[in-house]
């Protein structure tokens, strides 16, 4: 592929419309999320709490732009001005949980349907991400870390509302929060948030912005697909526990006990387990 | 009753002045309240921690005043610039929790008070259903669901800080949840929104404006007196009954069991209560 | 002393910028406060999850204005744009919980940089009850109430963000709400606020406004120090048992109890324990 061809592609994924496709491919993960996490009585659950079930629903569907907005002091409800994406979600939920013989549900999980969908969600990320970064950037030009928490969790919102939605559904899971054990989706956000930063901010990322862009993108997609397909589930890893022995004290930490004079045993030995 | 009397009246009734008598009213319910929901120990706990219950009490009085302004990005302490209502809300907290003898309490619960009460209460609560609404639409004036939402939580605003307001308290009932099991005020509350919505922005409703506000009055309090004083606690049941069974999958849960390929049956057989 | 150098101190005190000693001062004692709430774990926890002890250190540093945001309607993330300050806390936070030999950690619990750290936090944070009292005043110019309520949350926020901060970290613990049992910095703050609002608002308090600021400064650094030092805790307790006593139904509770038609033994016998 020459590279004029490249950033061509690269600008045409830029440019990309969202509505109505990415948004029927977002609902529709965001409503089989909701369904998976209910378990094996979402149906019945479904049946009986209908009012609860579509409002986590739209709370999962909506997540990112809530919790942006609550946090930058913008209406919580924003997001559902969207009347359309409203009506998308509205649709997908009623599909994925009411369909006769649960035809809805079944065709969600074919995996081609799965796969695509996810590749699409993924793209709707980047541009999601992206869109934090730049709005954060307006309000506060020279705050690079709320414009990186901003990205992450326009990127990753449905992970940090996952208290939230449960509640809505009655149950209170405090030891899931995403802070704990981050989700790929949150790390991948993260660093997406980061360079997209890098490449407003500084002079550090000398690329077009339509190929940092379009790089995310298919860093997004790619690691998506993996996990569905080849079930690779986090490759920071390496990188964590790297980071982790050389700044978070790993080093130091196994110095102290070679000299007998660290912490005792019991603390150290999970030290090398990363965030 | 002639016609133009009754519309005579639904326009004073449109007209009627909140302050004092109905802040009054609706303060010593939610004083009421706070103390029953403390169920025994009230007292003891009122004279240990007098600053929580006072917290609590004021978080139940201006409850949908704050959820509105805190999901619509407005100042959430904002409705207790009200120093009058503060007032109204601080005295009758003393009145019932700490009178001498225990008589504020007592009189509070005296039938024809708390009657009297009730009723000024759900004049009140269409107020403040129709005043969310009106809000919402001048906010948002395309967007429904948020004028329904905001309705609703105006109506019944203490339904859903009940977790918060228990909290302050140091009582955790995550499955408290009024989206699990909305209560009569809250589904009363969404169908006036409904209906306000709809007279407000569509043509549907021919009636004068003053009319419609004033059936939502009398439906209000019709049923807050039924069920004080008949039992009758929600008239909404048959109706979602129904609804469910036609659009929530009840019908097509019961064929395909019949069918025998459907779900398994334990999980249909609570199908059809309603949430 | 004469009252003029006694007036010239009291200027200079009023005029003390913050930054960058009291930031320092500040942000040391909330990582030391994070890392003694997690425990004898803390090392451990810290090296597992650097992520959620770093965000939860900075709720800590930043809680009063992320508090008293979220309740003005304010972006909530605003405080982290001081840059400057966010490079402190972070800094501090490493220092606590990553120095090679725990070294961080060890100096600062040595009690001369605890005393000399400890009242310097509270000059800061007379400062941000008196900057909370003003920024309330002017947008709500006859709000008392609010006033005073956003001057308490800027002085002690950390005690009001304790139950998300440890959220942060997968602990919940509903029952510590500062509310049950207010801790003494939350009623100094509250009492300060008080004294602002007066000072600011009215005329009963005759002295000069640099001389009520540096009343409080001494106030609360004295009663830091003697909490330190002397282990006295909480000089209000004598305060609010005769408050309780005579307006909280305490002696209306003994009375009714003698007169034998009071509520049971068992609910008045803690009824003189405080909030």
């Amino acid at each position: 592929m020459d590279p004029e061809a490249f950033l061509d592609l690269a600008n045409q994924v830029i440019k990309l419309k969202m509505y109505p496709y990415f948004d029927v491919a977002h609902s529709l993960l965001c409503a089989l999320a909701v369904r998976e996490d209910l378990g094996a009585g979402a149906q019945a659950f479904s049946r009986k709490h209908p009012l609860s079930c579509w409002l986590s629903t739209m709370l999962v569907i909506f997540a990112g732009g809530m919790v942006a907005n609550g946090l930058l002091g913008e209406p919580i409800l924003a997001p559902l001005k969207n009347t359309p994406q409203l009506v998308i979600g509205t649709v997908t939920w009623y599909v994925v949980f009411y369909m006769p013989f649960d035809v809805g549900y079944k065709v969600a999980k074919f995996l081609p349907v799965k796969v695509a969908a996810s590749a699409m969600k993924e793209i709707y990320r980047a541009k999601k991400v992206y869109d934090g970064v730049s709005h954060a950037a307006k309000l506060y030009p020279n705050a690079y870390i709320i414009m990186v928490i901003v990205g992450t969790l326009k990127g990753n919102g449905a992970g940090f509302t996952r208290l939230v939605e449960r509640l809505i559904r009655g149950a209170w899971t405090p030891t899931a929060m995403e802070t704990m054990q981050p989700s790929f989706y949150t790390k991948a956000s993260l660093v997406a948030s980061v360079i997209f930063v890098l490449d407003k901010k500084t002079d550090l990322i000398s690329a077009p912005h339509a190929l940092v862009y379009f790089g995310i993108v298919i860093f997004f997609v790619y690691f998506k697909l993996s996990s569905i397909l080849l079930g690779i589930h986090d490759p920071f890893v390496p990188f964590e526990n790297l980071f982790c022995a050389l700044f978070m004290g790993g080093i130091w930490d196994s110095l102290a006990k070679l000299l007998g004079k660290g912490q005792p045993k019991e603390e150290t030995k999970d030290a090398k387990k990363t965030n």
